[in-house]
Parts: structure tokens; C-alpha cells; sequence
């Protein structure tokens, strides 16, 4: 079994821990979205491949639900005494990894190359294939007008009601050739529980990828659960995009990308209602086990769905 | 009385921090040499400015005679782990200074305005003033060629045998003028003990500057106590540049631009040989008191010079 995975945030990452201790490096890619990084204070900072270079290094900081564990303020409780920016919270070993990152995109490594000389630096032995090297910006449009993705996100907190996304440069943008290659070669594609939105689409927006994603099977992992995210603003967007906030919704916003979907046993009574295979499980993952069994569930759907098409 | 004190590092702060307390804001006036700034990580690095905001906002390192105290290293530690630069130590506190210093240079400050924005949030009510906003580089002439002033003074830890300094862009740069307006009205200048050819040269070596200073009385303590320096390779260089490592050089090295000399106690027989007013007092600051004492015997000592010379 060789698997592509779609990842974005904190969410996804949950299941890529997951498929990581099920697949070995030569069996699962995973490809993430980039739409969130953005500049701040000189450093560039990539969230999505962040979160799940941290939780592959089980370095996640369980208190917190972000950022890197065993992390300490002192860096962003004197900048705040300097009169410094400090909507984005940078923990004092979470600022060394933007810092390296930083410095290796200065020295001309693209962030693919960036991401695997950091990402092998903590021990990670599965590749972290950043969705493109080139520039794609999620732009937020709201009530409040247009906000770059973490202005949107963290600094404003996910209060305005949005309107719409635009992938900024992504027309440009050239899908990483580790993802390209890896697709052409692969048995399936799994989209983890991510915000179909903001985490997923800047990925299916790329340049050639949901063409090539037609020729494997796709199934996609719902990140809304009873009504709900598990985690992040999905359901919220979801409502102000005059979307019902429900797996279904979730399924169709794919359309026929889908070869099969995955969700919650509490959305069960959904399940007839989508016209793709479907599977109900535990997609709640709250420790370890329940990541790896969602994905020994997901890749056993994955082959049940190759073998139907023969 | 109204003084200019000219400063380096740590040794010249400590004087610095006797003459803040004894003089306000309105009656001393620091001029601190900017040729060790450098830029590291995309930072921009000003380490005599920054030796001297943690003396005066009394946040000294005391243990480790550098940088800040209550610092943390987990940046640092992170950083090393990640494979990235680590010969130049950035506790996390202090590296939030550098990071707000270059995040206003980068909104278009100088470095005047940069260092007095980060000066009053840290209570100072005294004004650092840079030797200048422009860019002026040490670099140090050696046995390994030419080397950038902290790769020689931190990265080898001052072990090349120096030939000789230069100060890149001291041709174009221009006198702070803050400071040329302070030097119009004052009534003396005050060279703090720091190291003469990498301190204190390259604010002499401003175009007008020391023409500035002959209208004024100036006096210099010695940073060289017994042939050794307090802190810092000044006794190594003029070893390595043939001169003898006595009070006596310092004052020879800065020739007819003094007017008086403060030299220790210990080297009291040398005084004789000073062909300038010279007075004799403990110059080795270890307290408080000290640093005061040294303060009040430096500016009674300009008092009589002014006397003097009617």
C-alpha cells in the first residue's frame, strides 16, 4: 500500500500520526498545505507544516492543542515589555525551528528542502512534502473586507463572518514535484479530517493535482462531526457560507473527487443520504490508539474501494 | 555639569551606570560605538547598545558578565538541536530586543530612534545615543585574513593574533547628531574604560568627531588595570600589536586628544610617567558603590581641568 495524505493543521496531523505508525517512509507522503504560511518578524513561518512536524516527532504540546510541547514564554513576554507584536504567539523553541527554516530559505533551499533538513533534524523519518515551494497566500474575504489567513485566524480569532477564500499566486504556483511523482506511483489518496476550505482546497487548487487525483482512489475523512469541528473554524465558516455544518456537506463540497468517505459513528443516520461508499467509525481521535485505528480503518477502506474497482 | 560619555561594552557600562546615577538624564549623555553591530539570523545585532540598556536597566547578567539576567536558553538549545547557527548565544529575552530592533529598523527607524523606543519601554531615562545610524563594521585584520568583528570576538573567541582594525563605511557615515549637538554644550567627555582600537576608535574615527572633542575637556580610564584588562582581549591586542599592555599605552594610544587620565591604584607608579593630568583611584568596579565611586572621582577630576583651564 502506498498512500498519498492531504493534510492541513492540528486536525489532519491527528491521523497522519496515525498513518505514520502504520506505514513506513516508503508507504505514505504526506502533502500539506502551505496557503497558511506567512512572514512575521522576519521569519517565515509555515503553521500546517509545523503541526505535523510536530506531532510525527511526538513533540505536540497536549496542554496548549498547538504548538511544540515543553514550551516556555520568555521570548514573547519581553517582546510584549518592548512594546512588540504579539498576536502571534511564538514559544521560545517553536521560534528556533522558524528561525532555522529561515535561514536555509535564505541560504536558496526551497521550503521542500528546508522542511526535510528540519523535519530529519527531530528524527522524522516520513516525508513532509510542503504542497508547492512556490508562494500560495490564502486570502480570507469577510465582513471586515480581505485578511491574510492568520490576521483571519489568530489575530482576529476567527470572529469575522467570511465571505469567500482566494488562493493568492496560486495560478503560478507548480505542485511539488515529490507530491507529482509519488501520485503517479500510489494506491490512494486520503484527505485527514482538515478544513476542506482553507487547509484542502489550496492544495486541490494547485495547478494539475485534482486532475491527477482522479486516476486513485480518493477518500476523505470528515472533520465535522455531530455538527461540529473537532477542532478549528470549519463549522463556523461552513454556517456563514450558508452551508449546512454536516459531514454530508463536507462530502459534497468535494463532489465527485471522492471515491469514498469516512465519518463519525455519532453521524451515522447521515451515512444514507451520501450517495458515495461510506464508512462509520471512530473519527474522534483523542489518544494514540484512536488515531491508528482510524488509520488502519481508512487504509482498509482504501483497499476494499480498489478492489471493487478491480 | 553636562557630560558625554563615550562607551563600549561591558566594562565601559559599569562606569556608565555610576555616572547615570549620579547625573540625570539632562546632564549625561551616552554616545555608544556601533562598529560590533552585525547582522545574525536576520537580526540586527547591537551589542554594545544592548550591553549598555541592560546595565542601565539594571537587567545585567551578572553571573555570566554578558547578556541578560533571568535569560533562558531554550531557543538556543532548540536552535542547536535543528542544526542551525549557534557560535553567537541569544538567550530568549534578549533575543526579543533584537527582534523588536529589527522590526522597527525594518518599519524605517534608525537605529537612534529604534534604540530609544526600546530604551523607555525598559524604564531608561537616559538616552543611549549609537555613534551614528549608519553602518559602520569592525573588522579585525589577523593571522586567519580579514574577519567580521564578532566572528573574531565570539566565533574564535578573540584567539586570532590581530594586526590591525578597520571601520567599514566610517568615511560615510555621519556623527549622531545627537551627539554633535550635546558635544556643541557640554562641559567635558568622559571615555569610559572600554577597549581603545575596537570600542572607542571607531566613534574617533567619525569625520569630525574628534575635532569636535578638542573644544571640550576629555578625559579616559584605563581599561588596562596591571598590565591585564578587566574584560575583554584589550591587553591580548596590544600585545599582538607590540604595545605595551599598561595604562601608560592607553593613554599614549589616544595621544593629544586627552586632557586628563584615570588610572588604578595598582598602577599608581606609572603615573608619573603620564605626561597629562593623571589622577589615581580604584578604577576595578565589582559594586555598585564602585561604579558610583569611580563616577564621582571621574567627573570631580573634569570639574578641575575646567577649572584649570579657566
Amino acid at each position: 500500500m502506498k498512500l498519498l495524505a492531504i493534510t492541513g493543521g492540528v486536525g489532519g496531523a491527528k491521523l497522519a500520526l496515525g498513518l505514520s505508525r502504520v506505514l513506513g517512509p516508503d508507504e505514505v507522503l504526506f502533502a500539506v498545505n502551505t496557503g497558511d504560511d506567512f512572514s512575521h518578524l522576519g521569519l517565515h513561518i509555515s503553521p500546517d507544516i509545523d503541526s505535523l512536524t510536530y506531532a510525527l516527532a511526538e513533540e505536540n504540546n497536549t496542554e496548549l492543542g498547538w504548538g511544540r510541547q515543553g514550551e516556555t514564554w520568555q521570548f514573547m513576554d519581553t517582546l510584549q515589555a518592548l512594546g512588540g507584536e504579539t498576536w502571534f504567539r511564538l514559544g521560545d523553541k517553536d521560534l528556533a525551528l522558524h528561525t532555522r527554516r529561515t535561514q536555509l530559505l535564505r541560504e536558496g533551499a526551497g521550503l521542500t528542502a528546508a522542511t526535510h533538513e528540519i523535519t530529519t533534524a527531530l528524527g522524522i523519518t516520513h516525508r513532509i512534502a510542503p504542497m508547492s515551494d512556490d508562494p500560495v497566500r490564502t486570502i480570507v474575504h469577510c465582513d471586515q473586507g480581505a485578511l491574510a489567513f492568520q490576521h483571519y485566524f489568530v489575530r482576529e480569532a476567527c470572529q469575522p463572518a467570511v465571505q469567500g477564500f482566494e488562493f493568492s499566486g496560486i495560478e503560478q504556483a507548480r505542485l511539488n514535484p515529490l507530491i507529482a511523482d509519488w501520485l503517479a506511483d500510489c494506491d490512494g489518496v486520503v484527505i485527514c479530517p482538515s478544513n476542506p476550505y482553507v487547509s484542502v482546497d489550496p492544495l486541490l487548487g494547485l495547478p494539475g493535482f485534482r486532475e491527477a487525483l482522479t486516476k486513485v482512489p480518493v477518500v476523505a475523512v470528515s472533520p465535522i462531526v455531530g455538527g461540529i469541528a473537532i477542532k478549528g473554524p470549519a463549522a463556523k465558516m461552513m454556517a456563514e457560507l450558508q452551508v449546512p455544518a454536516t459531514a454530508g456537506a463536507v462530502a459534497g463540497h468535494y463532489g465527485d473527487l471522492l471515491d469514498g468517505f469516512v465519518m463519525d459513528n455519532s453521524d451515522k443516520n447521515e451515512a444514507k443520504q451520501i450517495k458515495i461508499p461510506t464508512i462509520v467509525t471512530q473519527t474522534i481521535m483523542v489518544t494514540l490508539a484512536d488515531r491508528v485505528a482510524l488509520a488502519n480503518d481508512t487504509i482498509r477502506f482504501l483497499q476494499q474501494l480498489r478492489a471493487a474497482q478491480g
